[in-house]
């Protein structure tokens, strides 16, 4: 047991193998199959931690540091990461047809996703380990998420980058100096060119698939959502919601935050976790189809505007399959329409602006209620992963139009009359 | 005397005369020039408010009610706005030259800019005044976050931009189910028609140059300040910073901070405001002009890349001027090439990606630190007012590009070993 922390060992998602919590990235006899997922001593958690000290604490996702696999003598860095708000939206709630729906905002982070709770642990743990360098494949959250993060701790970041990346998104990387490397190939050649750099240059490489420190900083938002609905001035009258509705790429998000709620309740600090609906786009579902086969993980091509979790080879399967069966969930799939139109209805009911993957759960609600699912007079909470201005092009898909007009009050009366007729 | 909040009148700035806190937008007398202040009774509220009492309060922008002009027994947005981090960045301190850099990251708003503080207390204005429908002239941060809150609120909003706007600003509003009207014409033109329409259709117009509410949202970031330097686990050993620095648009966000501060002196919750450092860009410094000839105002043209301080005509320019001199501050203008280097330095050195005018505070402190204004063992605060994801296509060209490489080790090898060179 690792005495800085709660951590027990590491143990493989394939083979049960257990190993200690040190520096290794999969299981050395399953390999990339071999997950590892961090074990505790939840026993020893259970005795010493209570609601009254998790209250005493600061609002950010250090607050459940009992669960979390890094050393707290070693300085944190110092961007505020969760704590995330939640809303409870009427308007919205009665679009999707659910009695309540609340919205935990979590674009509010500080690359404004949901991978900075991920990214916070992945440079303590860099740290730690005594790397100066940090490395990850990927254009999107994940990347800028540890660009940032990297800065803020002085560490050296490599990201690598498909020939196709958009350069907005190399933009967020650049502007927080990591070095960008376009990779003349695939999504997968950047993967294995990150591997093989990590490996040569002694790098700390931070895939959340591959490292398993990094889907442990995903659990806090589990652990927040319990205590906002139960703990000091709780939503819901401090009844946590019926179904938690969570969209799944890699499998590492609703992973990450089922197995929080499963901690929260192994520490007796909830009575029971929320049902987990995960939600995946029509374009990119090889995670459902597993969990319905019950056979192994089939890769797929992907075709779908929720580039987030646009992920056909998904590492995190496993996990998210048995997070989604542990809370006796259930999974769905949206039309790249059904989250474009779930765009629309959280800025416009909810007041919330999130990235295509970031809405996917909203609209995936939607298909729940149809399918019989969810009830409609249960109590909903998603989570929007990821903040609209990170992908402004797909937006603008969903948005529509303005209206040009004359500068003069007649071209404006027209505009104005028109909208009222139609609206009638 | 208002029964609801302890507003007592709205005072012209330039004729100083008093009319009552109800729904008025700019002196009767003076007109557009007749910028209307708030006035409060500072006695009262320093007879009945505590640190205690503010310390027991939720952490948002209501924390501070007694300095707000509206009625806290009407409903509140539920969208999260203000108590955003503060982060000591040691190493920014050392690149801009002076001994302890704190940055107060605005940015993490729910539209992602300061003036969410704004549009919060706006849209509480119009629905208290008996509004169903908000109007703005902007393509900026206003208007996004009018757009946001509004729809939060439920109430409709109108948004009119110029023949310019470029079109993913104009997305963020119609996601947010604005209806915005590209007006044929400047942006003059806009704004007077936004004017015209509130008068012929009774819509609210939330422009924070002429609606005097609007401004004292923007006080809640000068509390804020006071509280995270002064009050409970305050940051530099409870002593506030030697200088704050803002950057310099209209006026009304200095005069708005400025205002927020002095009031925490006035109820007696601080000893004394810091200095304050308002900063323009050198392409649009009207007011700092009108700062040093002690003169009015004469409007200029504007020529900077940081869009949301690009005011030739600023309103507020007396305000601004007026809380700069009360805090025994100064004023500065940089470069846009200094506002790029700003912008690489604090997300490379901070951790935060700060729009251009977000992050001209930055480059101001350079400056002063230059010119002999702020001495290299003084405490400085910035307020980062807009997140760097507005505007993608500056920070393109402030970040820097990729390297393109082959889908080999050799010829990542070579890439690194040439930046090794460089960095000796």
């Amino acid at each position: 047991m690792n005495k800085q922390n709660f951590t027990t060992s590491l143990k493989c998602f394939v083979c049960q193998k257990e190993y200690p919590p040190e520096h290794i990235y999969v299981c050395p006899t399953c390999g990339l199959q071999g997950i590892l997922d961090v074990q505790y001593d939840y026993d020893r958690i259970k005795a010493t931690l209570t609601s009254d000290i998790i209250a005493s604490r600061q609002f950010n996702q250090w607050r459940f540091r009992e669960f979390l696999p890094v050393s707290f003598t070693a300085p944190l860095p110092n961007l505020h990461v969760g704590w995330t708000p939640v809303y409870n939206v009427e308007r919205l709630a009665q679009a999707v047809g659910v009695r309540q729906l609340y919205l935990k905002d979590d674009g509010r982070n500080p690359t404004n996703s949901f991978k900075d709770r991920a990214s916070a642990v992945g440079v303590m743990k860099a740290v730690e380990f005594g790397f100066d360098t940090v490395a990850a494949a990927s254009t999107g959250n994940a990347a800028s998420s540890l660009a940032g993060l990297a800065a803020s701790m002085g560490l050296r970041s490599y990201i690598f980058v498909p020939q196709r990346a958009p350069q907005p998104k190399v933009t967020q990387l650049l502007i927080f100096g990591a070095t960008v490397l376009r990779v003349k190939g695939s999504y997968e050649n950047a993967f294995d060119m990150c591997w093989e750099a990590c490996e040569n240059f002694g790098w700390y490489n931070r895939s959340s698939g591959t490292n398993p420190y990094l889907v442990e900083g995903k659990k806090t938002g589990g652990h927040e959502i319990a205590e906002q609905f139960t703990g000091a001035g709780a939503l819901n009258g401090g009844k946590l919601p019926d179904w938690l509705v969570v969209s799944i790429g890699d499998g590492c998000t609703i992973g990450g935050i089922g197995k929080g709620l499963q901690e929260m309740k192994l520490a007796g600090l909830i009575p029971e976790s929320p049902r987990l609906l995960g939600v995946q786009a029509e374009g990119a579902k090889p995670i459902l189809e597993a969990y319905y086969s019950g056979n192994d993980l089939v890769p797929s091509e992907t075709n779908t505007i929720a580039d987030s979790i646009a992920v056909g080879t998904p590492r995190n399967w496993r996990r998210a399959i048995q997070q989604v069966k542990l809370s006796n969930g259930e999974m769905v799939a949206v039309s790249d329409d059904e989250i474009l139109d779930a765009m629309r209805k959280t800025a416009r009911l909810g007041g919330v602006f999130g990235e295509p993957a970031g809405v996917t759960g909203v609209a995936g609600i939607k298909k729940a209620v149809e399918k019989g699912i969810i009830k409609s007079n249960e109590t909903v909470l998603t989570v929007i992963t990821g903040n609209g201005l990170k992908d402004i092009q797909t937006a603008m898909t969903a948005a529509g139009k303005e209206i040009e007009i004359e500068p003069d009050l007649r071209s404006l009366e027209n505009v104005i009359s028109k909208q009222l007729q139609t609206d009638v």
